[in-house]
Protein backbone atom coordinates (compact mmCIF):
# COMPACT_ATOMS: atom_id res chain seq x y z
CA UNK A 1 0.00 0.00 0.00
CA UNK A 2 1.53 3.25 -1.21
CA UNK A 3 0.90 6.17 1.57
CA UNK A 4 1.68 9.69 2.28
CA UNK A 5 4.14 9.98 5.29
CA UNK A 6 3.57 13.35 6.80
CA UNK A 7 6.48 13.82 8.61
CA UNK A 8 4.78 16.68 11.18
CA UNK A 9 3.33 13.82 12.71
CA UNK A 10 6.46 12.17 13.37
CA UNK A 11 8.20 14.84 14.16
CA UNK A 12 5.33 15.41 17.33
CA UNK A 13 6.65 11.28 18.10
CA UNK A 14 10.34 12.51 18.38
CA UNK A 15 9.97 15.89 20.24
CA UNK A 16 12.38 15.58 23.49
CA UNK A 17 13.64 12.47 22.08
CA UNK A 18 17.57 13.02 22.15
CA UNK A 19 19.58 11.22 19.50
CA UNK A 20 16.37 8.49 19.29
CA UNK A 21 15.95 8.39 15.78
CA UNK A 22 13.04 6.64 14.36
CA UNK A 23 12.71 4.51 10.48
CA UNK A 24 10.82 6.56 8.29
CA UNK A 25 10.40 4.52 5.28
CA UNK A 26 12.71 2.20 3.06
CA UNK A 27 13.91 3.02 -0.54
CA UNK A 28 15.87 0.71 -2.43
CA UNK A 29 18.76 -0.37 -0.01
CA UNK A 30 18.53 2.71 2.05
CA UNK A 31 16.29 3.76 4.89
CA UNK A 32 15.19 7.75 6.11
CA UNK A 33 15.05 8.30 9.44
CA UNK A 34 14.19 10.82 11.38
CA UNK A 35 16.02 12.09 14.81
CA UNK A 36 15.57 14.97 17.37
CA UNK A 37 18.49 16.58 18.49
CA UNK A 38 18.80 18.58 21.17
CA UNK A 39 22.61 19.00 22.31
CA UNK A 40 25.20 16.65 21.32
CA UNK A 41 25.79 13.44 19.64
CA UNK A 42 29.27 11.97 20.12
CA UNK A 43 32.57 11.72 17.87
CA UNK A 44 32.43 9.14 15.72
CA UNK A 45 32.15 7.22 12.12
CA UNK A 46 30.46 4.62 9.70
CA UNK A 47 33.17 2.98 8.52
CA UNK A 48 31.01 1.71 5.27
CA UNK A 49 28.97 4.15 4.38
CA UNK A 50 27.89 7.66 3.98
CA UNK A 51 25.29 9.40 5.80
CA UNK A 52 23.11 12.49 4.67
CA UNK A 53 21.79 14.95 6.73
CA UNK A 54 19.13 17.53 5.80
CA UNK A 55 17.66 19.79 8.49
CA UNK A 56 13.68 19.89 8.32
CA UNK A 57 13.65 22.32 11.52
CA UNK A 58 16.54 23.78 13.86
CA UNK A 59 20.21 24.48 13.45
CA UNK A 60 22.78 22.10 13.53
CA UNK A 61 26.71 21.97 13.63
CA UNK A 62 28.58 19.09 12.35
CA UNK A 63 32.04 19.11 14.12
CA UNK A 64 34.75 17.92 11.84
CA UNK A 65 38.36 17.07 12.90
CA UNK A 66 40.49 17.68 9.97
CA UNK A 67 38.11 20.59 8.57
CA UNK A 68 35.79 23.61 9.24
CA UNK A 69 32.87 22.08 11.31
CA UNK A 70 29.81 22.52 8.96
CA UNK A 71 26.54 24.66 10.20
CA UNK A 72 23.03 23.80 8.70
CA UNK A 73 20.10 25.50 9.17
CA UNK A 74 16.95 24.51 7.63
CA UNK A 75 16.55 23.32 4.38
CA UNK A 76 20.04 22.59 4.13
CA UNK A 77 22.04 19.35 3.68
CA UNK A 78 24.98 17.78 4.04
CA UNK A 79 27.00 14.37 3.18
CA UNK A 80 29.53 12.60 5.26
CA UNK A 81 31.80 10.23 3.55
CA UNK A 82 32.19 7.34 5.01
CA UNK A 83 35.67 6.80 7.08
CA UNK A 84 35.13 10.84 8.17
CA UNK A 85 35.00 11.56 12.24
CA UNK A 86 31.61 13.90 12.91
CA UNK A 87 29.95 15.04 15.99
CA UNK A 88 26.70 16.58 15.48
CA UNK A 89 25.61 18.80 17.92
CA UNK A 90 22.20 20.98 17.81
CA UNK A 91 22.34 25.19 18.39
CA UNK A 92 18.61 24.61 18.99
CA UNK A 93 16.54 21.70 18.96
CA UNK A 94 16.46 20.04 15.86
CA UNK A 95 14.33 17.69 13.43
CA UNK A 96 17.05 15.84 11.00
CA UNK A 97 16.37 13.47 8.24
CA UNK A 98 19.22 10.87 8.20
CA UNK A 99 19.68 8.21 4.89
CA UNK A 100 21.57 5.57 5.61
CA UNK A 101 21.53 1.89 4.23
CA UNK A 102 19.05 -0.14 5.70
CA UNK A 103 20.22 -2.23 8.09
CA UNK A 104 22.93 -0.61 9.78
CA UNK A 105 24.04 0.86 12.77
CA UNK A 106 23.74 4.62 13.22
CA UNK A 107 25.28 5.35 15.76
CA UNK A 108 28.13 4.50 14.43
CA UNK A 109 31.77 3.22 15.47
CA UNK B 1 35.59 18.29 0.97
CA UNK B 2 32.37 18.32 2.90
CA UNK B 3 30.22 21.48 2.24
CA UNK B 4 26.87 22.21 2.88
CA UNK B 5 24.32 22.31 0.16
CA UNK B 6 21.77 24.95 0.49
CA UNK B 7 18.32 23.78 -1.47
CA UNK B 8 16.94 26.98 -1.78
CA UNK B 9 19.97 28.33 -4.10
CA UNK B 10 19.52 25.27 -6.00
CA UNK B 11 15.32 26.16 -6.19
CA UNK B 12 16.54 29.38 -8.16
CA UNK B 13 18.26 26.90 -10.63
CA UNK B 14 15.83 24.54 -11.61
CA UNK B 15 12.49 27.18 -11.16
CA UNK B 16 10.58 27.05 -14.13
CA UNK B 17 12.17 24.12 -15.79
CA UNK B 18 9.14 21.46 -16.03
CA UNK B 19 10.46 17.97 -14.63
CA UNK B 20 14.13 18.21 -15.47
CA UNK B 21 15.60 17.53 -12.44
CA UNK B 22 19.45 18.02 -10.91
CA UNK B 23 21.45 16.28 -9.37
CA UNK B 24 22.27 17.11 -5.70
CA UNK B 25 24.25 15.50 -4.06
CA UNK B 26 25.39 11.35 -3.75
CA UNK B 27 25.33 9.48 -0.97
CA UNK B 28 26.16 5.84 -1.19
CA UNK B 29 24.67 4.03 -4.33
CA UNK B 30 21.99 6.86 -4.56
CA UNK B 31 21.71 10.04 -5.97
CA UNK B 32 19.84 13.21 -4.67
CA UNK B 33 17.75 14.98 -7.30
CA UNK B 34 15.93 18.29 -7.07
CA UNK B 35 13.04 18.64 -9.68
CA UNK B 36 10.81 21.65 -10.36
CA UNK B 37 7.15 20.46 -11.73
CA UNK B 38 4.68 22.39 -13.05
CA UNK B 39 1.96 20.66 -15.10
CA UNK B 40 1.67 16.70 -15.55
CA UNK B 41 4.66 14.45 -16.27
CA UNK B 42 3.68 11.15 -18.12
CA UNK B 43 2.57 7.97 -17.31
CA UNK B 44 5.72 5.52 -16.29
CA UNK B 45 7.67 2.81 -13.53
CA UNK B 46 10.75 1.85 -12.83
CA UNK B 47 11.20 -1.16 -13.29
CA UNK B 48 14.24 -2.21 -10.80
CA UNK B 49 14.20 0.89 -8.36
CA UNK B 50 11.92 2.17 -5.63
CA UNK B 51 11.65 6.16 -5.62
CA UNK B 52 11.00 8.10 -3.50
CA UNK B 53 9.13 12.20 -3.64
CA UNK B 54 9.35 14.55 -0.54
CA UNK B 55 8.12 17.72 -1.32
CA UNK B 56 10.15 20.15 -0.96
CA UNK B 57 7.49 23.67 -1.56
CA UNK B 58 4.17 23.07 -3.35
CA UNK B 59 1.72 20.33 -4.09
CA UNK B 60 1.73 17.56 -5.39
CA UNK B 61 -0.42 14.72 -6.72
CA UNK B 62 0.91 11.21 -7.76
CA UNK B 63 -1.56 9.53 -9.67
CA UNK B 64 -1.70 5.39 -9.80
CA UNK B 65 -3.76 3.16 -11.52
CA UNK B 66 -4.66 0.37 -8.90
CA UNK B 67 -5.20 2.33 -6.29
CA UNK B 68 -6.45 6.01 -4.91
CA UNK B 69 -4.01 8.89 -6.00
CA UNK B 70 -1.60 9.67 -3.29
CA UNK B 71 -1.30 13.98 -2.54
CA UNK B 72 1.35 15.23 -1.53
CA UNK B 73 2.10 18.78 0.59
CA UNK B 74 4.67 20.09 1.73
CA UNK B 75 6.74 18.35 4.45
CA UNK B 76 5.35 14.84 3.45
CA UNK B 77 6.67 12.08 1.13
CA UNK B 78 6.16 8.79 -0.51
CA UNK B 79 7.88 6.07 -1.88
CA UNK B 80 6.09 4.59 -5.15
CA UNK B 81 8.00 0.73 -5.20
CA UNK B 82 9.12 -0.54 -7.83
CA UNK B 83 7.20 -1.86 -10.86
CA UNK B 84 4.12 0.62 -9.91
CA UNK B 85 2.90 2.80 -12.83
CA UNK B 86 2.48 6.12 -11.93
CA UNK B 87 2.12 9.62 -13.07
CA UNK B 88 3.40 13.03 -11.04
CA UNK B 89 0.77 16.70 -11.78
CA UNK B 90 1.49 19.24 -9.72
CA UNK B 91 -1.85 20.98 -8.40
CA UNK B 92 0.62 24.63 -8.04
CA UNK B 93 4.25 24.57 -8.59
CA UNK B 94 6.34 22.51 -6.71
CA UNK B 95 10.27 21.66 -5.92
CA UNK B 96 10.35 17.85 -5.51
CA UNK B 97 13.13 16.15 -3.79
CA UNK B 98 14.19 12.51 -5.63
CA UNK B 99 15.98 9.76 -4.30
CA UNK B 100 16.85 7.17 -6.74
CA UNK B 101 19.70 4.64 -6.97
CA UNK B 102 22.35 6.65 -8.87
CA UNK B 103 23.61 5.81 -13.08
CA UNK B 104 19.24 4.96 -13.56
CA UNK B 105 17.37 7.07 -15.75
CA UNK B 106 14.78 9.30 -14.20
CA UNK B 107 12.15 9.17 -16.73
CA UNK B 108 11.51 5.60 -15.76
CA UNK B 109 9.93 3.05 -18.75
Amino acid sequence: MISTINLKSKMNEIRGKHCSPIDIVRVNDQIVRLSYVDGEFHWHKHTIHDELFYIIKGKLVIQLKNQQDITLSEGQMTVIPKGIEHCPKSLEPSYVLLFEPFGLLSHGD
